[in-house]
């Protein structure tokens, strides 16, 4: 985008050649932003449009009429009349195209289907990418894939790309995971271009905490998004989406909100990332169990089994927490008031407006990791003199870093200039040339 | 903003009235977005405008009749013939309209004159607010503005308002500070409100690093913005801008960025925000000197005075470190290590591309602290195996953060819709319709 703008500026001499190349891309915006307003509204008029816009009528019914040949956009009746004309109301054509989404992980594969107006056509739950070479489990995602399709009757053709939601580092640009997980043998594989490869369809990689901000969002339809918001997602480890007035905030890499990853003590105990006493080493569901395993007899009375991989054990933990048991509370509450830390630090560089507590580490004892938080936050916040921060629990299911992955391509196809390039801009607005151009 | 929404859509079927109020606010945001393009490029042409805006030639035409009719904007010569018709190039009127910013501390009021492009027309250096009661304060800070008007002949009637520049916390909805700062006296006092009065201008208060991020980017002519940056801004206090996209983050009240009240230990000493093991309280000016002071030996040998404040104590001390005295080199690294963990931090929840060092803090020994991050982020970061995150250190006068506020100022009155409200959104683009609405 900026280079563009560099090449433009240094083309506008050379005149008409360039004013048509511009005229196109901003043929595209104008679709762009049309298509996400309709989808936005549900039912809206021409003449609306117009109004919100700022663009012409006559502008408005050449691209409407260009999208409703493309099938994306459906007349769907008349607006009431109060005296006037009655209005032709468009409507978003649910059908037209369709976004996969899947999230990558050991144990388990996750994948959505959700229309053009982002709402969930249907999930399919598979094995997870175990131990298997990654080239083989692309071959079964392709597979997996194609037969969700079919068992959903979504025809193929409708479907504009596949959203794979993973845990960080990753190198969103280049397609590539960067960190151990699944395992380490993904790391550097090139998950993009084999998926692609295998599936015929474009894919695109982003960050799990992310997607599920995304997907909560758009499946607890709680009206108007908070102007800074974060979606704490704890599953394996501990991330975070961050929304900006309903849009999704990657930062430079999609590596943003790596909360779990926040240093609580420089010389607390080391962490997988490299560093000392992050907010994992503390809060996360390994540390938890691995806090509960030092005490043999309450080992032997959960029936906690190293063995058994630690969500399981975590589970139970959790459990026993929500139902009473005070050694179990106190293991839960030691993990909570480190996150809550964690959060406290998020609060004072994002300034949040609101948290919530989403994935399957929160399904269990949500209810006592939000008390704990929201007396941290009430308490600690360095804005608390100024506005409270309220924590909340989203309740959703282990679909909504798929669904959002899916969104989010949709998005990136179809209305590009609503998909949040690093947090600030929409991609082509031309408010971006602001002070530096 | 989203109620404005929800009213319209409440309202669509009562038909004209709304849409001639959305009329209306359309074309008060195609003025705005001309008015910033123009401003963006320094002299480009209708044509141009209404290719980059996807607006038609005849909207261009009299939105820019109007805002020459206004005076904004001046016809200031021809493109260079390339075989077709020369075209008028359209530039902003510099002198058309200026904007005053003002940095509040207790030891120096610092205001600096902008012009409508934001450049610098000049500036003036005041004693501090001192312990003086406030509203005495404020009948000095009108009359300085004046006499700053006076002296650079500058038109007061061309003065859109008065931007200030203070340490967080605060409530920028409100106009009221919340802090300590400059005096506990200022805490609650409404300080937007009776400048308003006394000065007869507009005043919008702000967060110190944020305006000092803004005045870094306009004043530093880099060229284009990073995706995501933090200046970071170190004078009694660390707070740090954000910048997206070389927007102000400012998040949900304008709190954002609180670099210094990261904690990075749970046990750590206490710090004034009520917390414990802040990145101020191992880094901050205040505590270097306290440790330096531990030392009778180095107290007599720098002349350290505990009654001149710790401010040129510090600067004392930076000074022998950057000419290689070993202790004070010592001192300055444990703050420099300290204060680079909590920018790990900041870039492990933003994903920065870019970190900015500037203020007063670092005028001395700069490079010595730029170093020792550099080194810490190359080994620590969430994202390190993805990308560098690079550090430098900003070259800019004291004036910084209140050249920011004034072209904050500017930005606010003049092109509204440039002025990032949370981070994700202009303010006045349908796009924040987006998935809530």
């Amino acid at each position: 985008m900026l280079q563009a703008q560099r090449l433009q500026t240094d083309q506008w001499k050379s005149g008409t050649r360039v004013n048509a190349q511009l005229r196109a891309r901003s043929a595209e915006r104008t679709r762009s932003m049309i298509l996400d307003l309709i989808r936005a509204h549900g039912r809206i008029s021409r003449v609306e449009l117009a109004a919100l816009t700022g663009l012409t009528e006559s502008t408005i019914s050449s691209t409407v009429r260009e999208i409703i040949a493309d099938g994306l956009v459906l007349e769907t009746g008349f607006s009431e009349s109060t005296g006037g004309k009655r209005r032709t109301l468009l409507g978003i054509n649910h059908a037209a195209r369709h976004g996969v989404g899947l999230t990558i992980d050991h144990e388990r594969l996750t994948y959505v289907v959700a229309d053009f107006a982002g709402e969930l056509v249907g999930s399919l739950t598979a094995e997870g990418t175990g131990d298997v070479h990654p080239d083989n489990v692309i071959v079964r995602m392709a597979s997996e894939v194609k037969s969700l399709l079919r068992d959903l009757q979504v025809d193929p053709v409708s479907v504009v790309g596949i959203g794979v939601a993973s845990p960080g580092p990753l190198d969103g640009r280049a397609g590539v995971l960067r960190g151990r997980q699944p395992t380490p043998e993904w790391s550097g594989y090139p998950l993009r271009g084999r998926l692609e490869d295998v599936s015929g369809y474009r894919v695109a990689l982003d960050n799990d905490a992310t997607c599920g901000a995304v997907g909560e969002l758009w499946t607890s339809r709680r009206g108007a998004p908070r102007p800074v918001s974060a979606t704490v997602y704890m599953a394996d480890g501990i991330g975070c989406g961050i929304l900006i007035d309903g849009g999704a905030f990657h930062g430079t890499s999609a590596n943003a909100g790596e909360l779990g990853h926040i240093c609580l003590d420089l010389n607390g105990p080391k962490c997988s990332c490299g560093g000392r006493g992050c907010v994992e080493v503390y809060a996360g569901p390994a540390a938890v169990v691995a806090r509960a395993s030092k005490d043999r007899a309450l080992v032997k009375r959960l029936d906690l089994d190293p063995d058994r991989g630690h969500r399981s054990n975590f589970a139970r933990i959790v459990k026993n927490a929500a139902r009473g048991d005070e050694q179990c509370l106190e293991l839960v509450t030691f993990s909570a008031r480190h996150l809550a830390r964690g959060i406290v630090t998020l609060c004072n560089i994002l300034d949040l407006d609101e948290v919530f507590l989403s994935g399957p580490g929160f399904s269990e004892a949500g209810a006592i990791y939000s008390l704990v938080i929201q007396d941290e936050l009430d308490a600690a916040t360095f804005m608390r003199s100024v506005h409270p921060v309220r924590v909340d629990v989203a309740n959703i299911g282990s679909e909504a870093a798929a669904l959002g992955a899916a969104t989010l391509i949709l998005q990136q196809e179809l209305t590009p200039h609503s998909v949040l390039r690093s947090a600030g801009s929409r991609v082509t607005l031309p408010t971006q040339l602001g002070a530096g151009a």
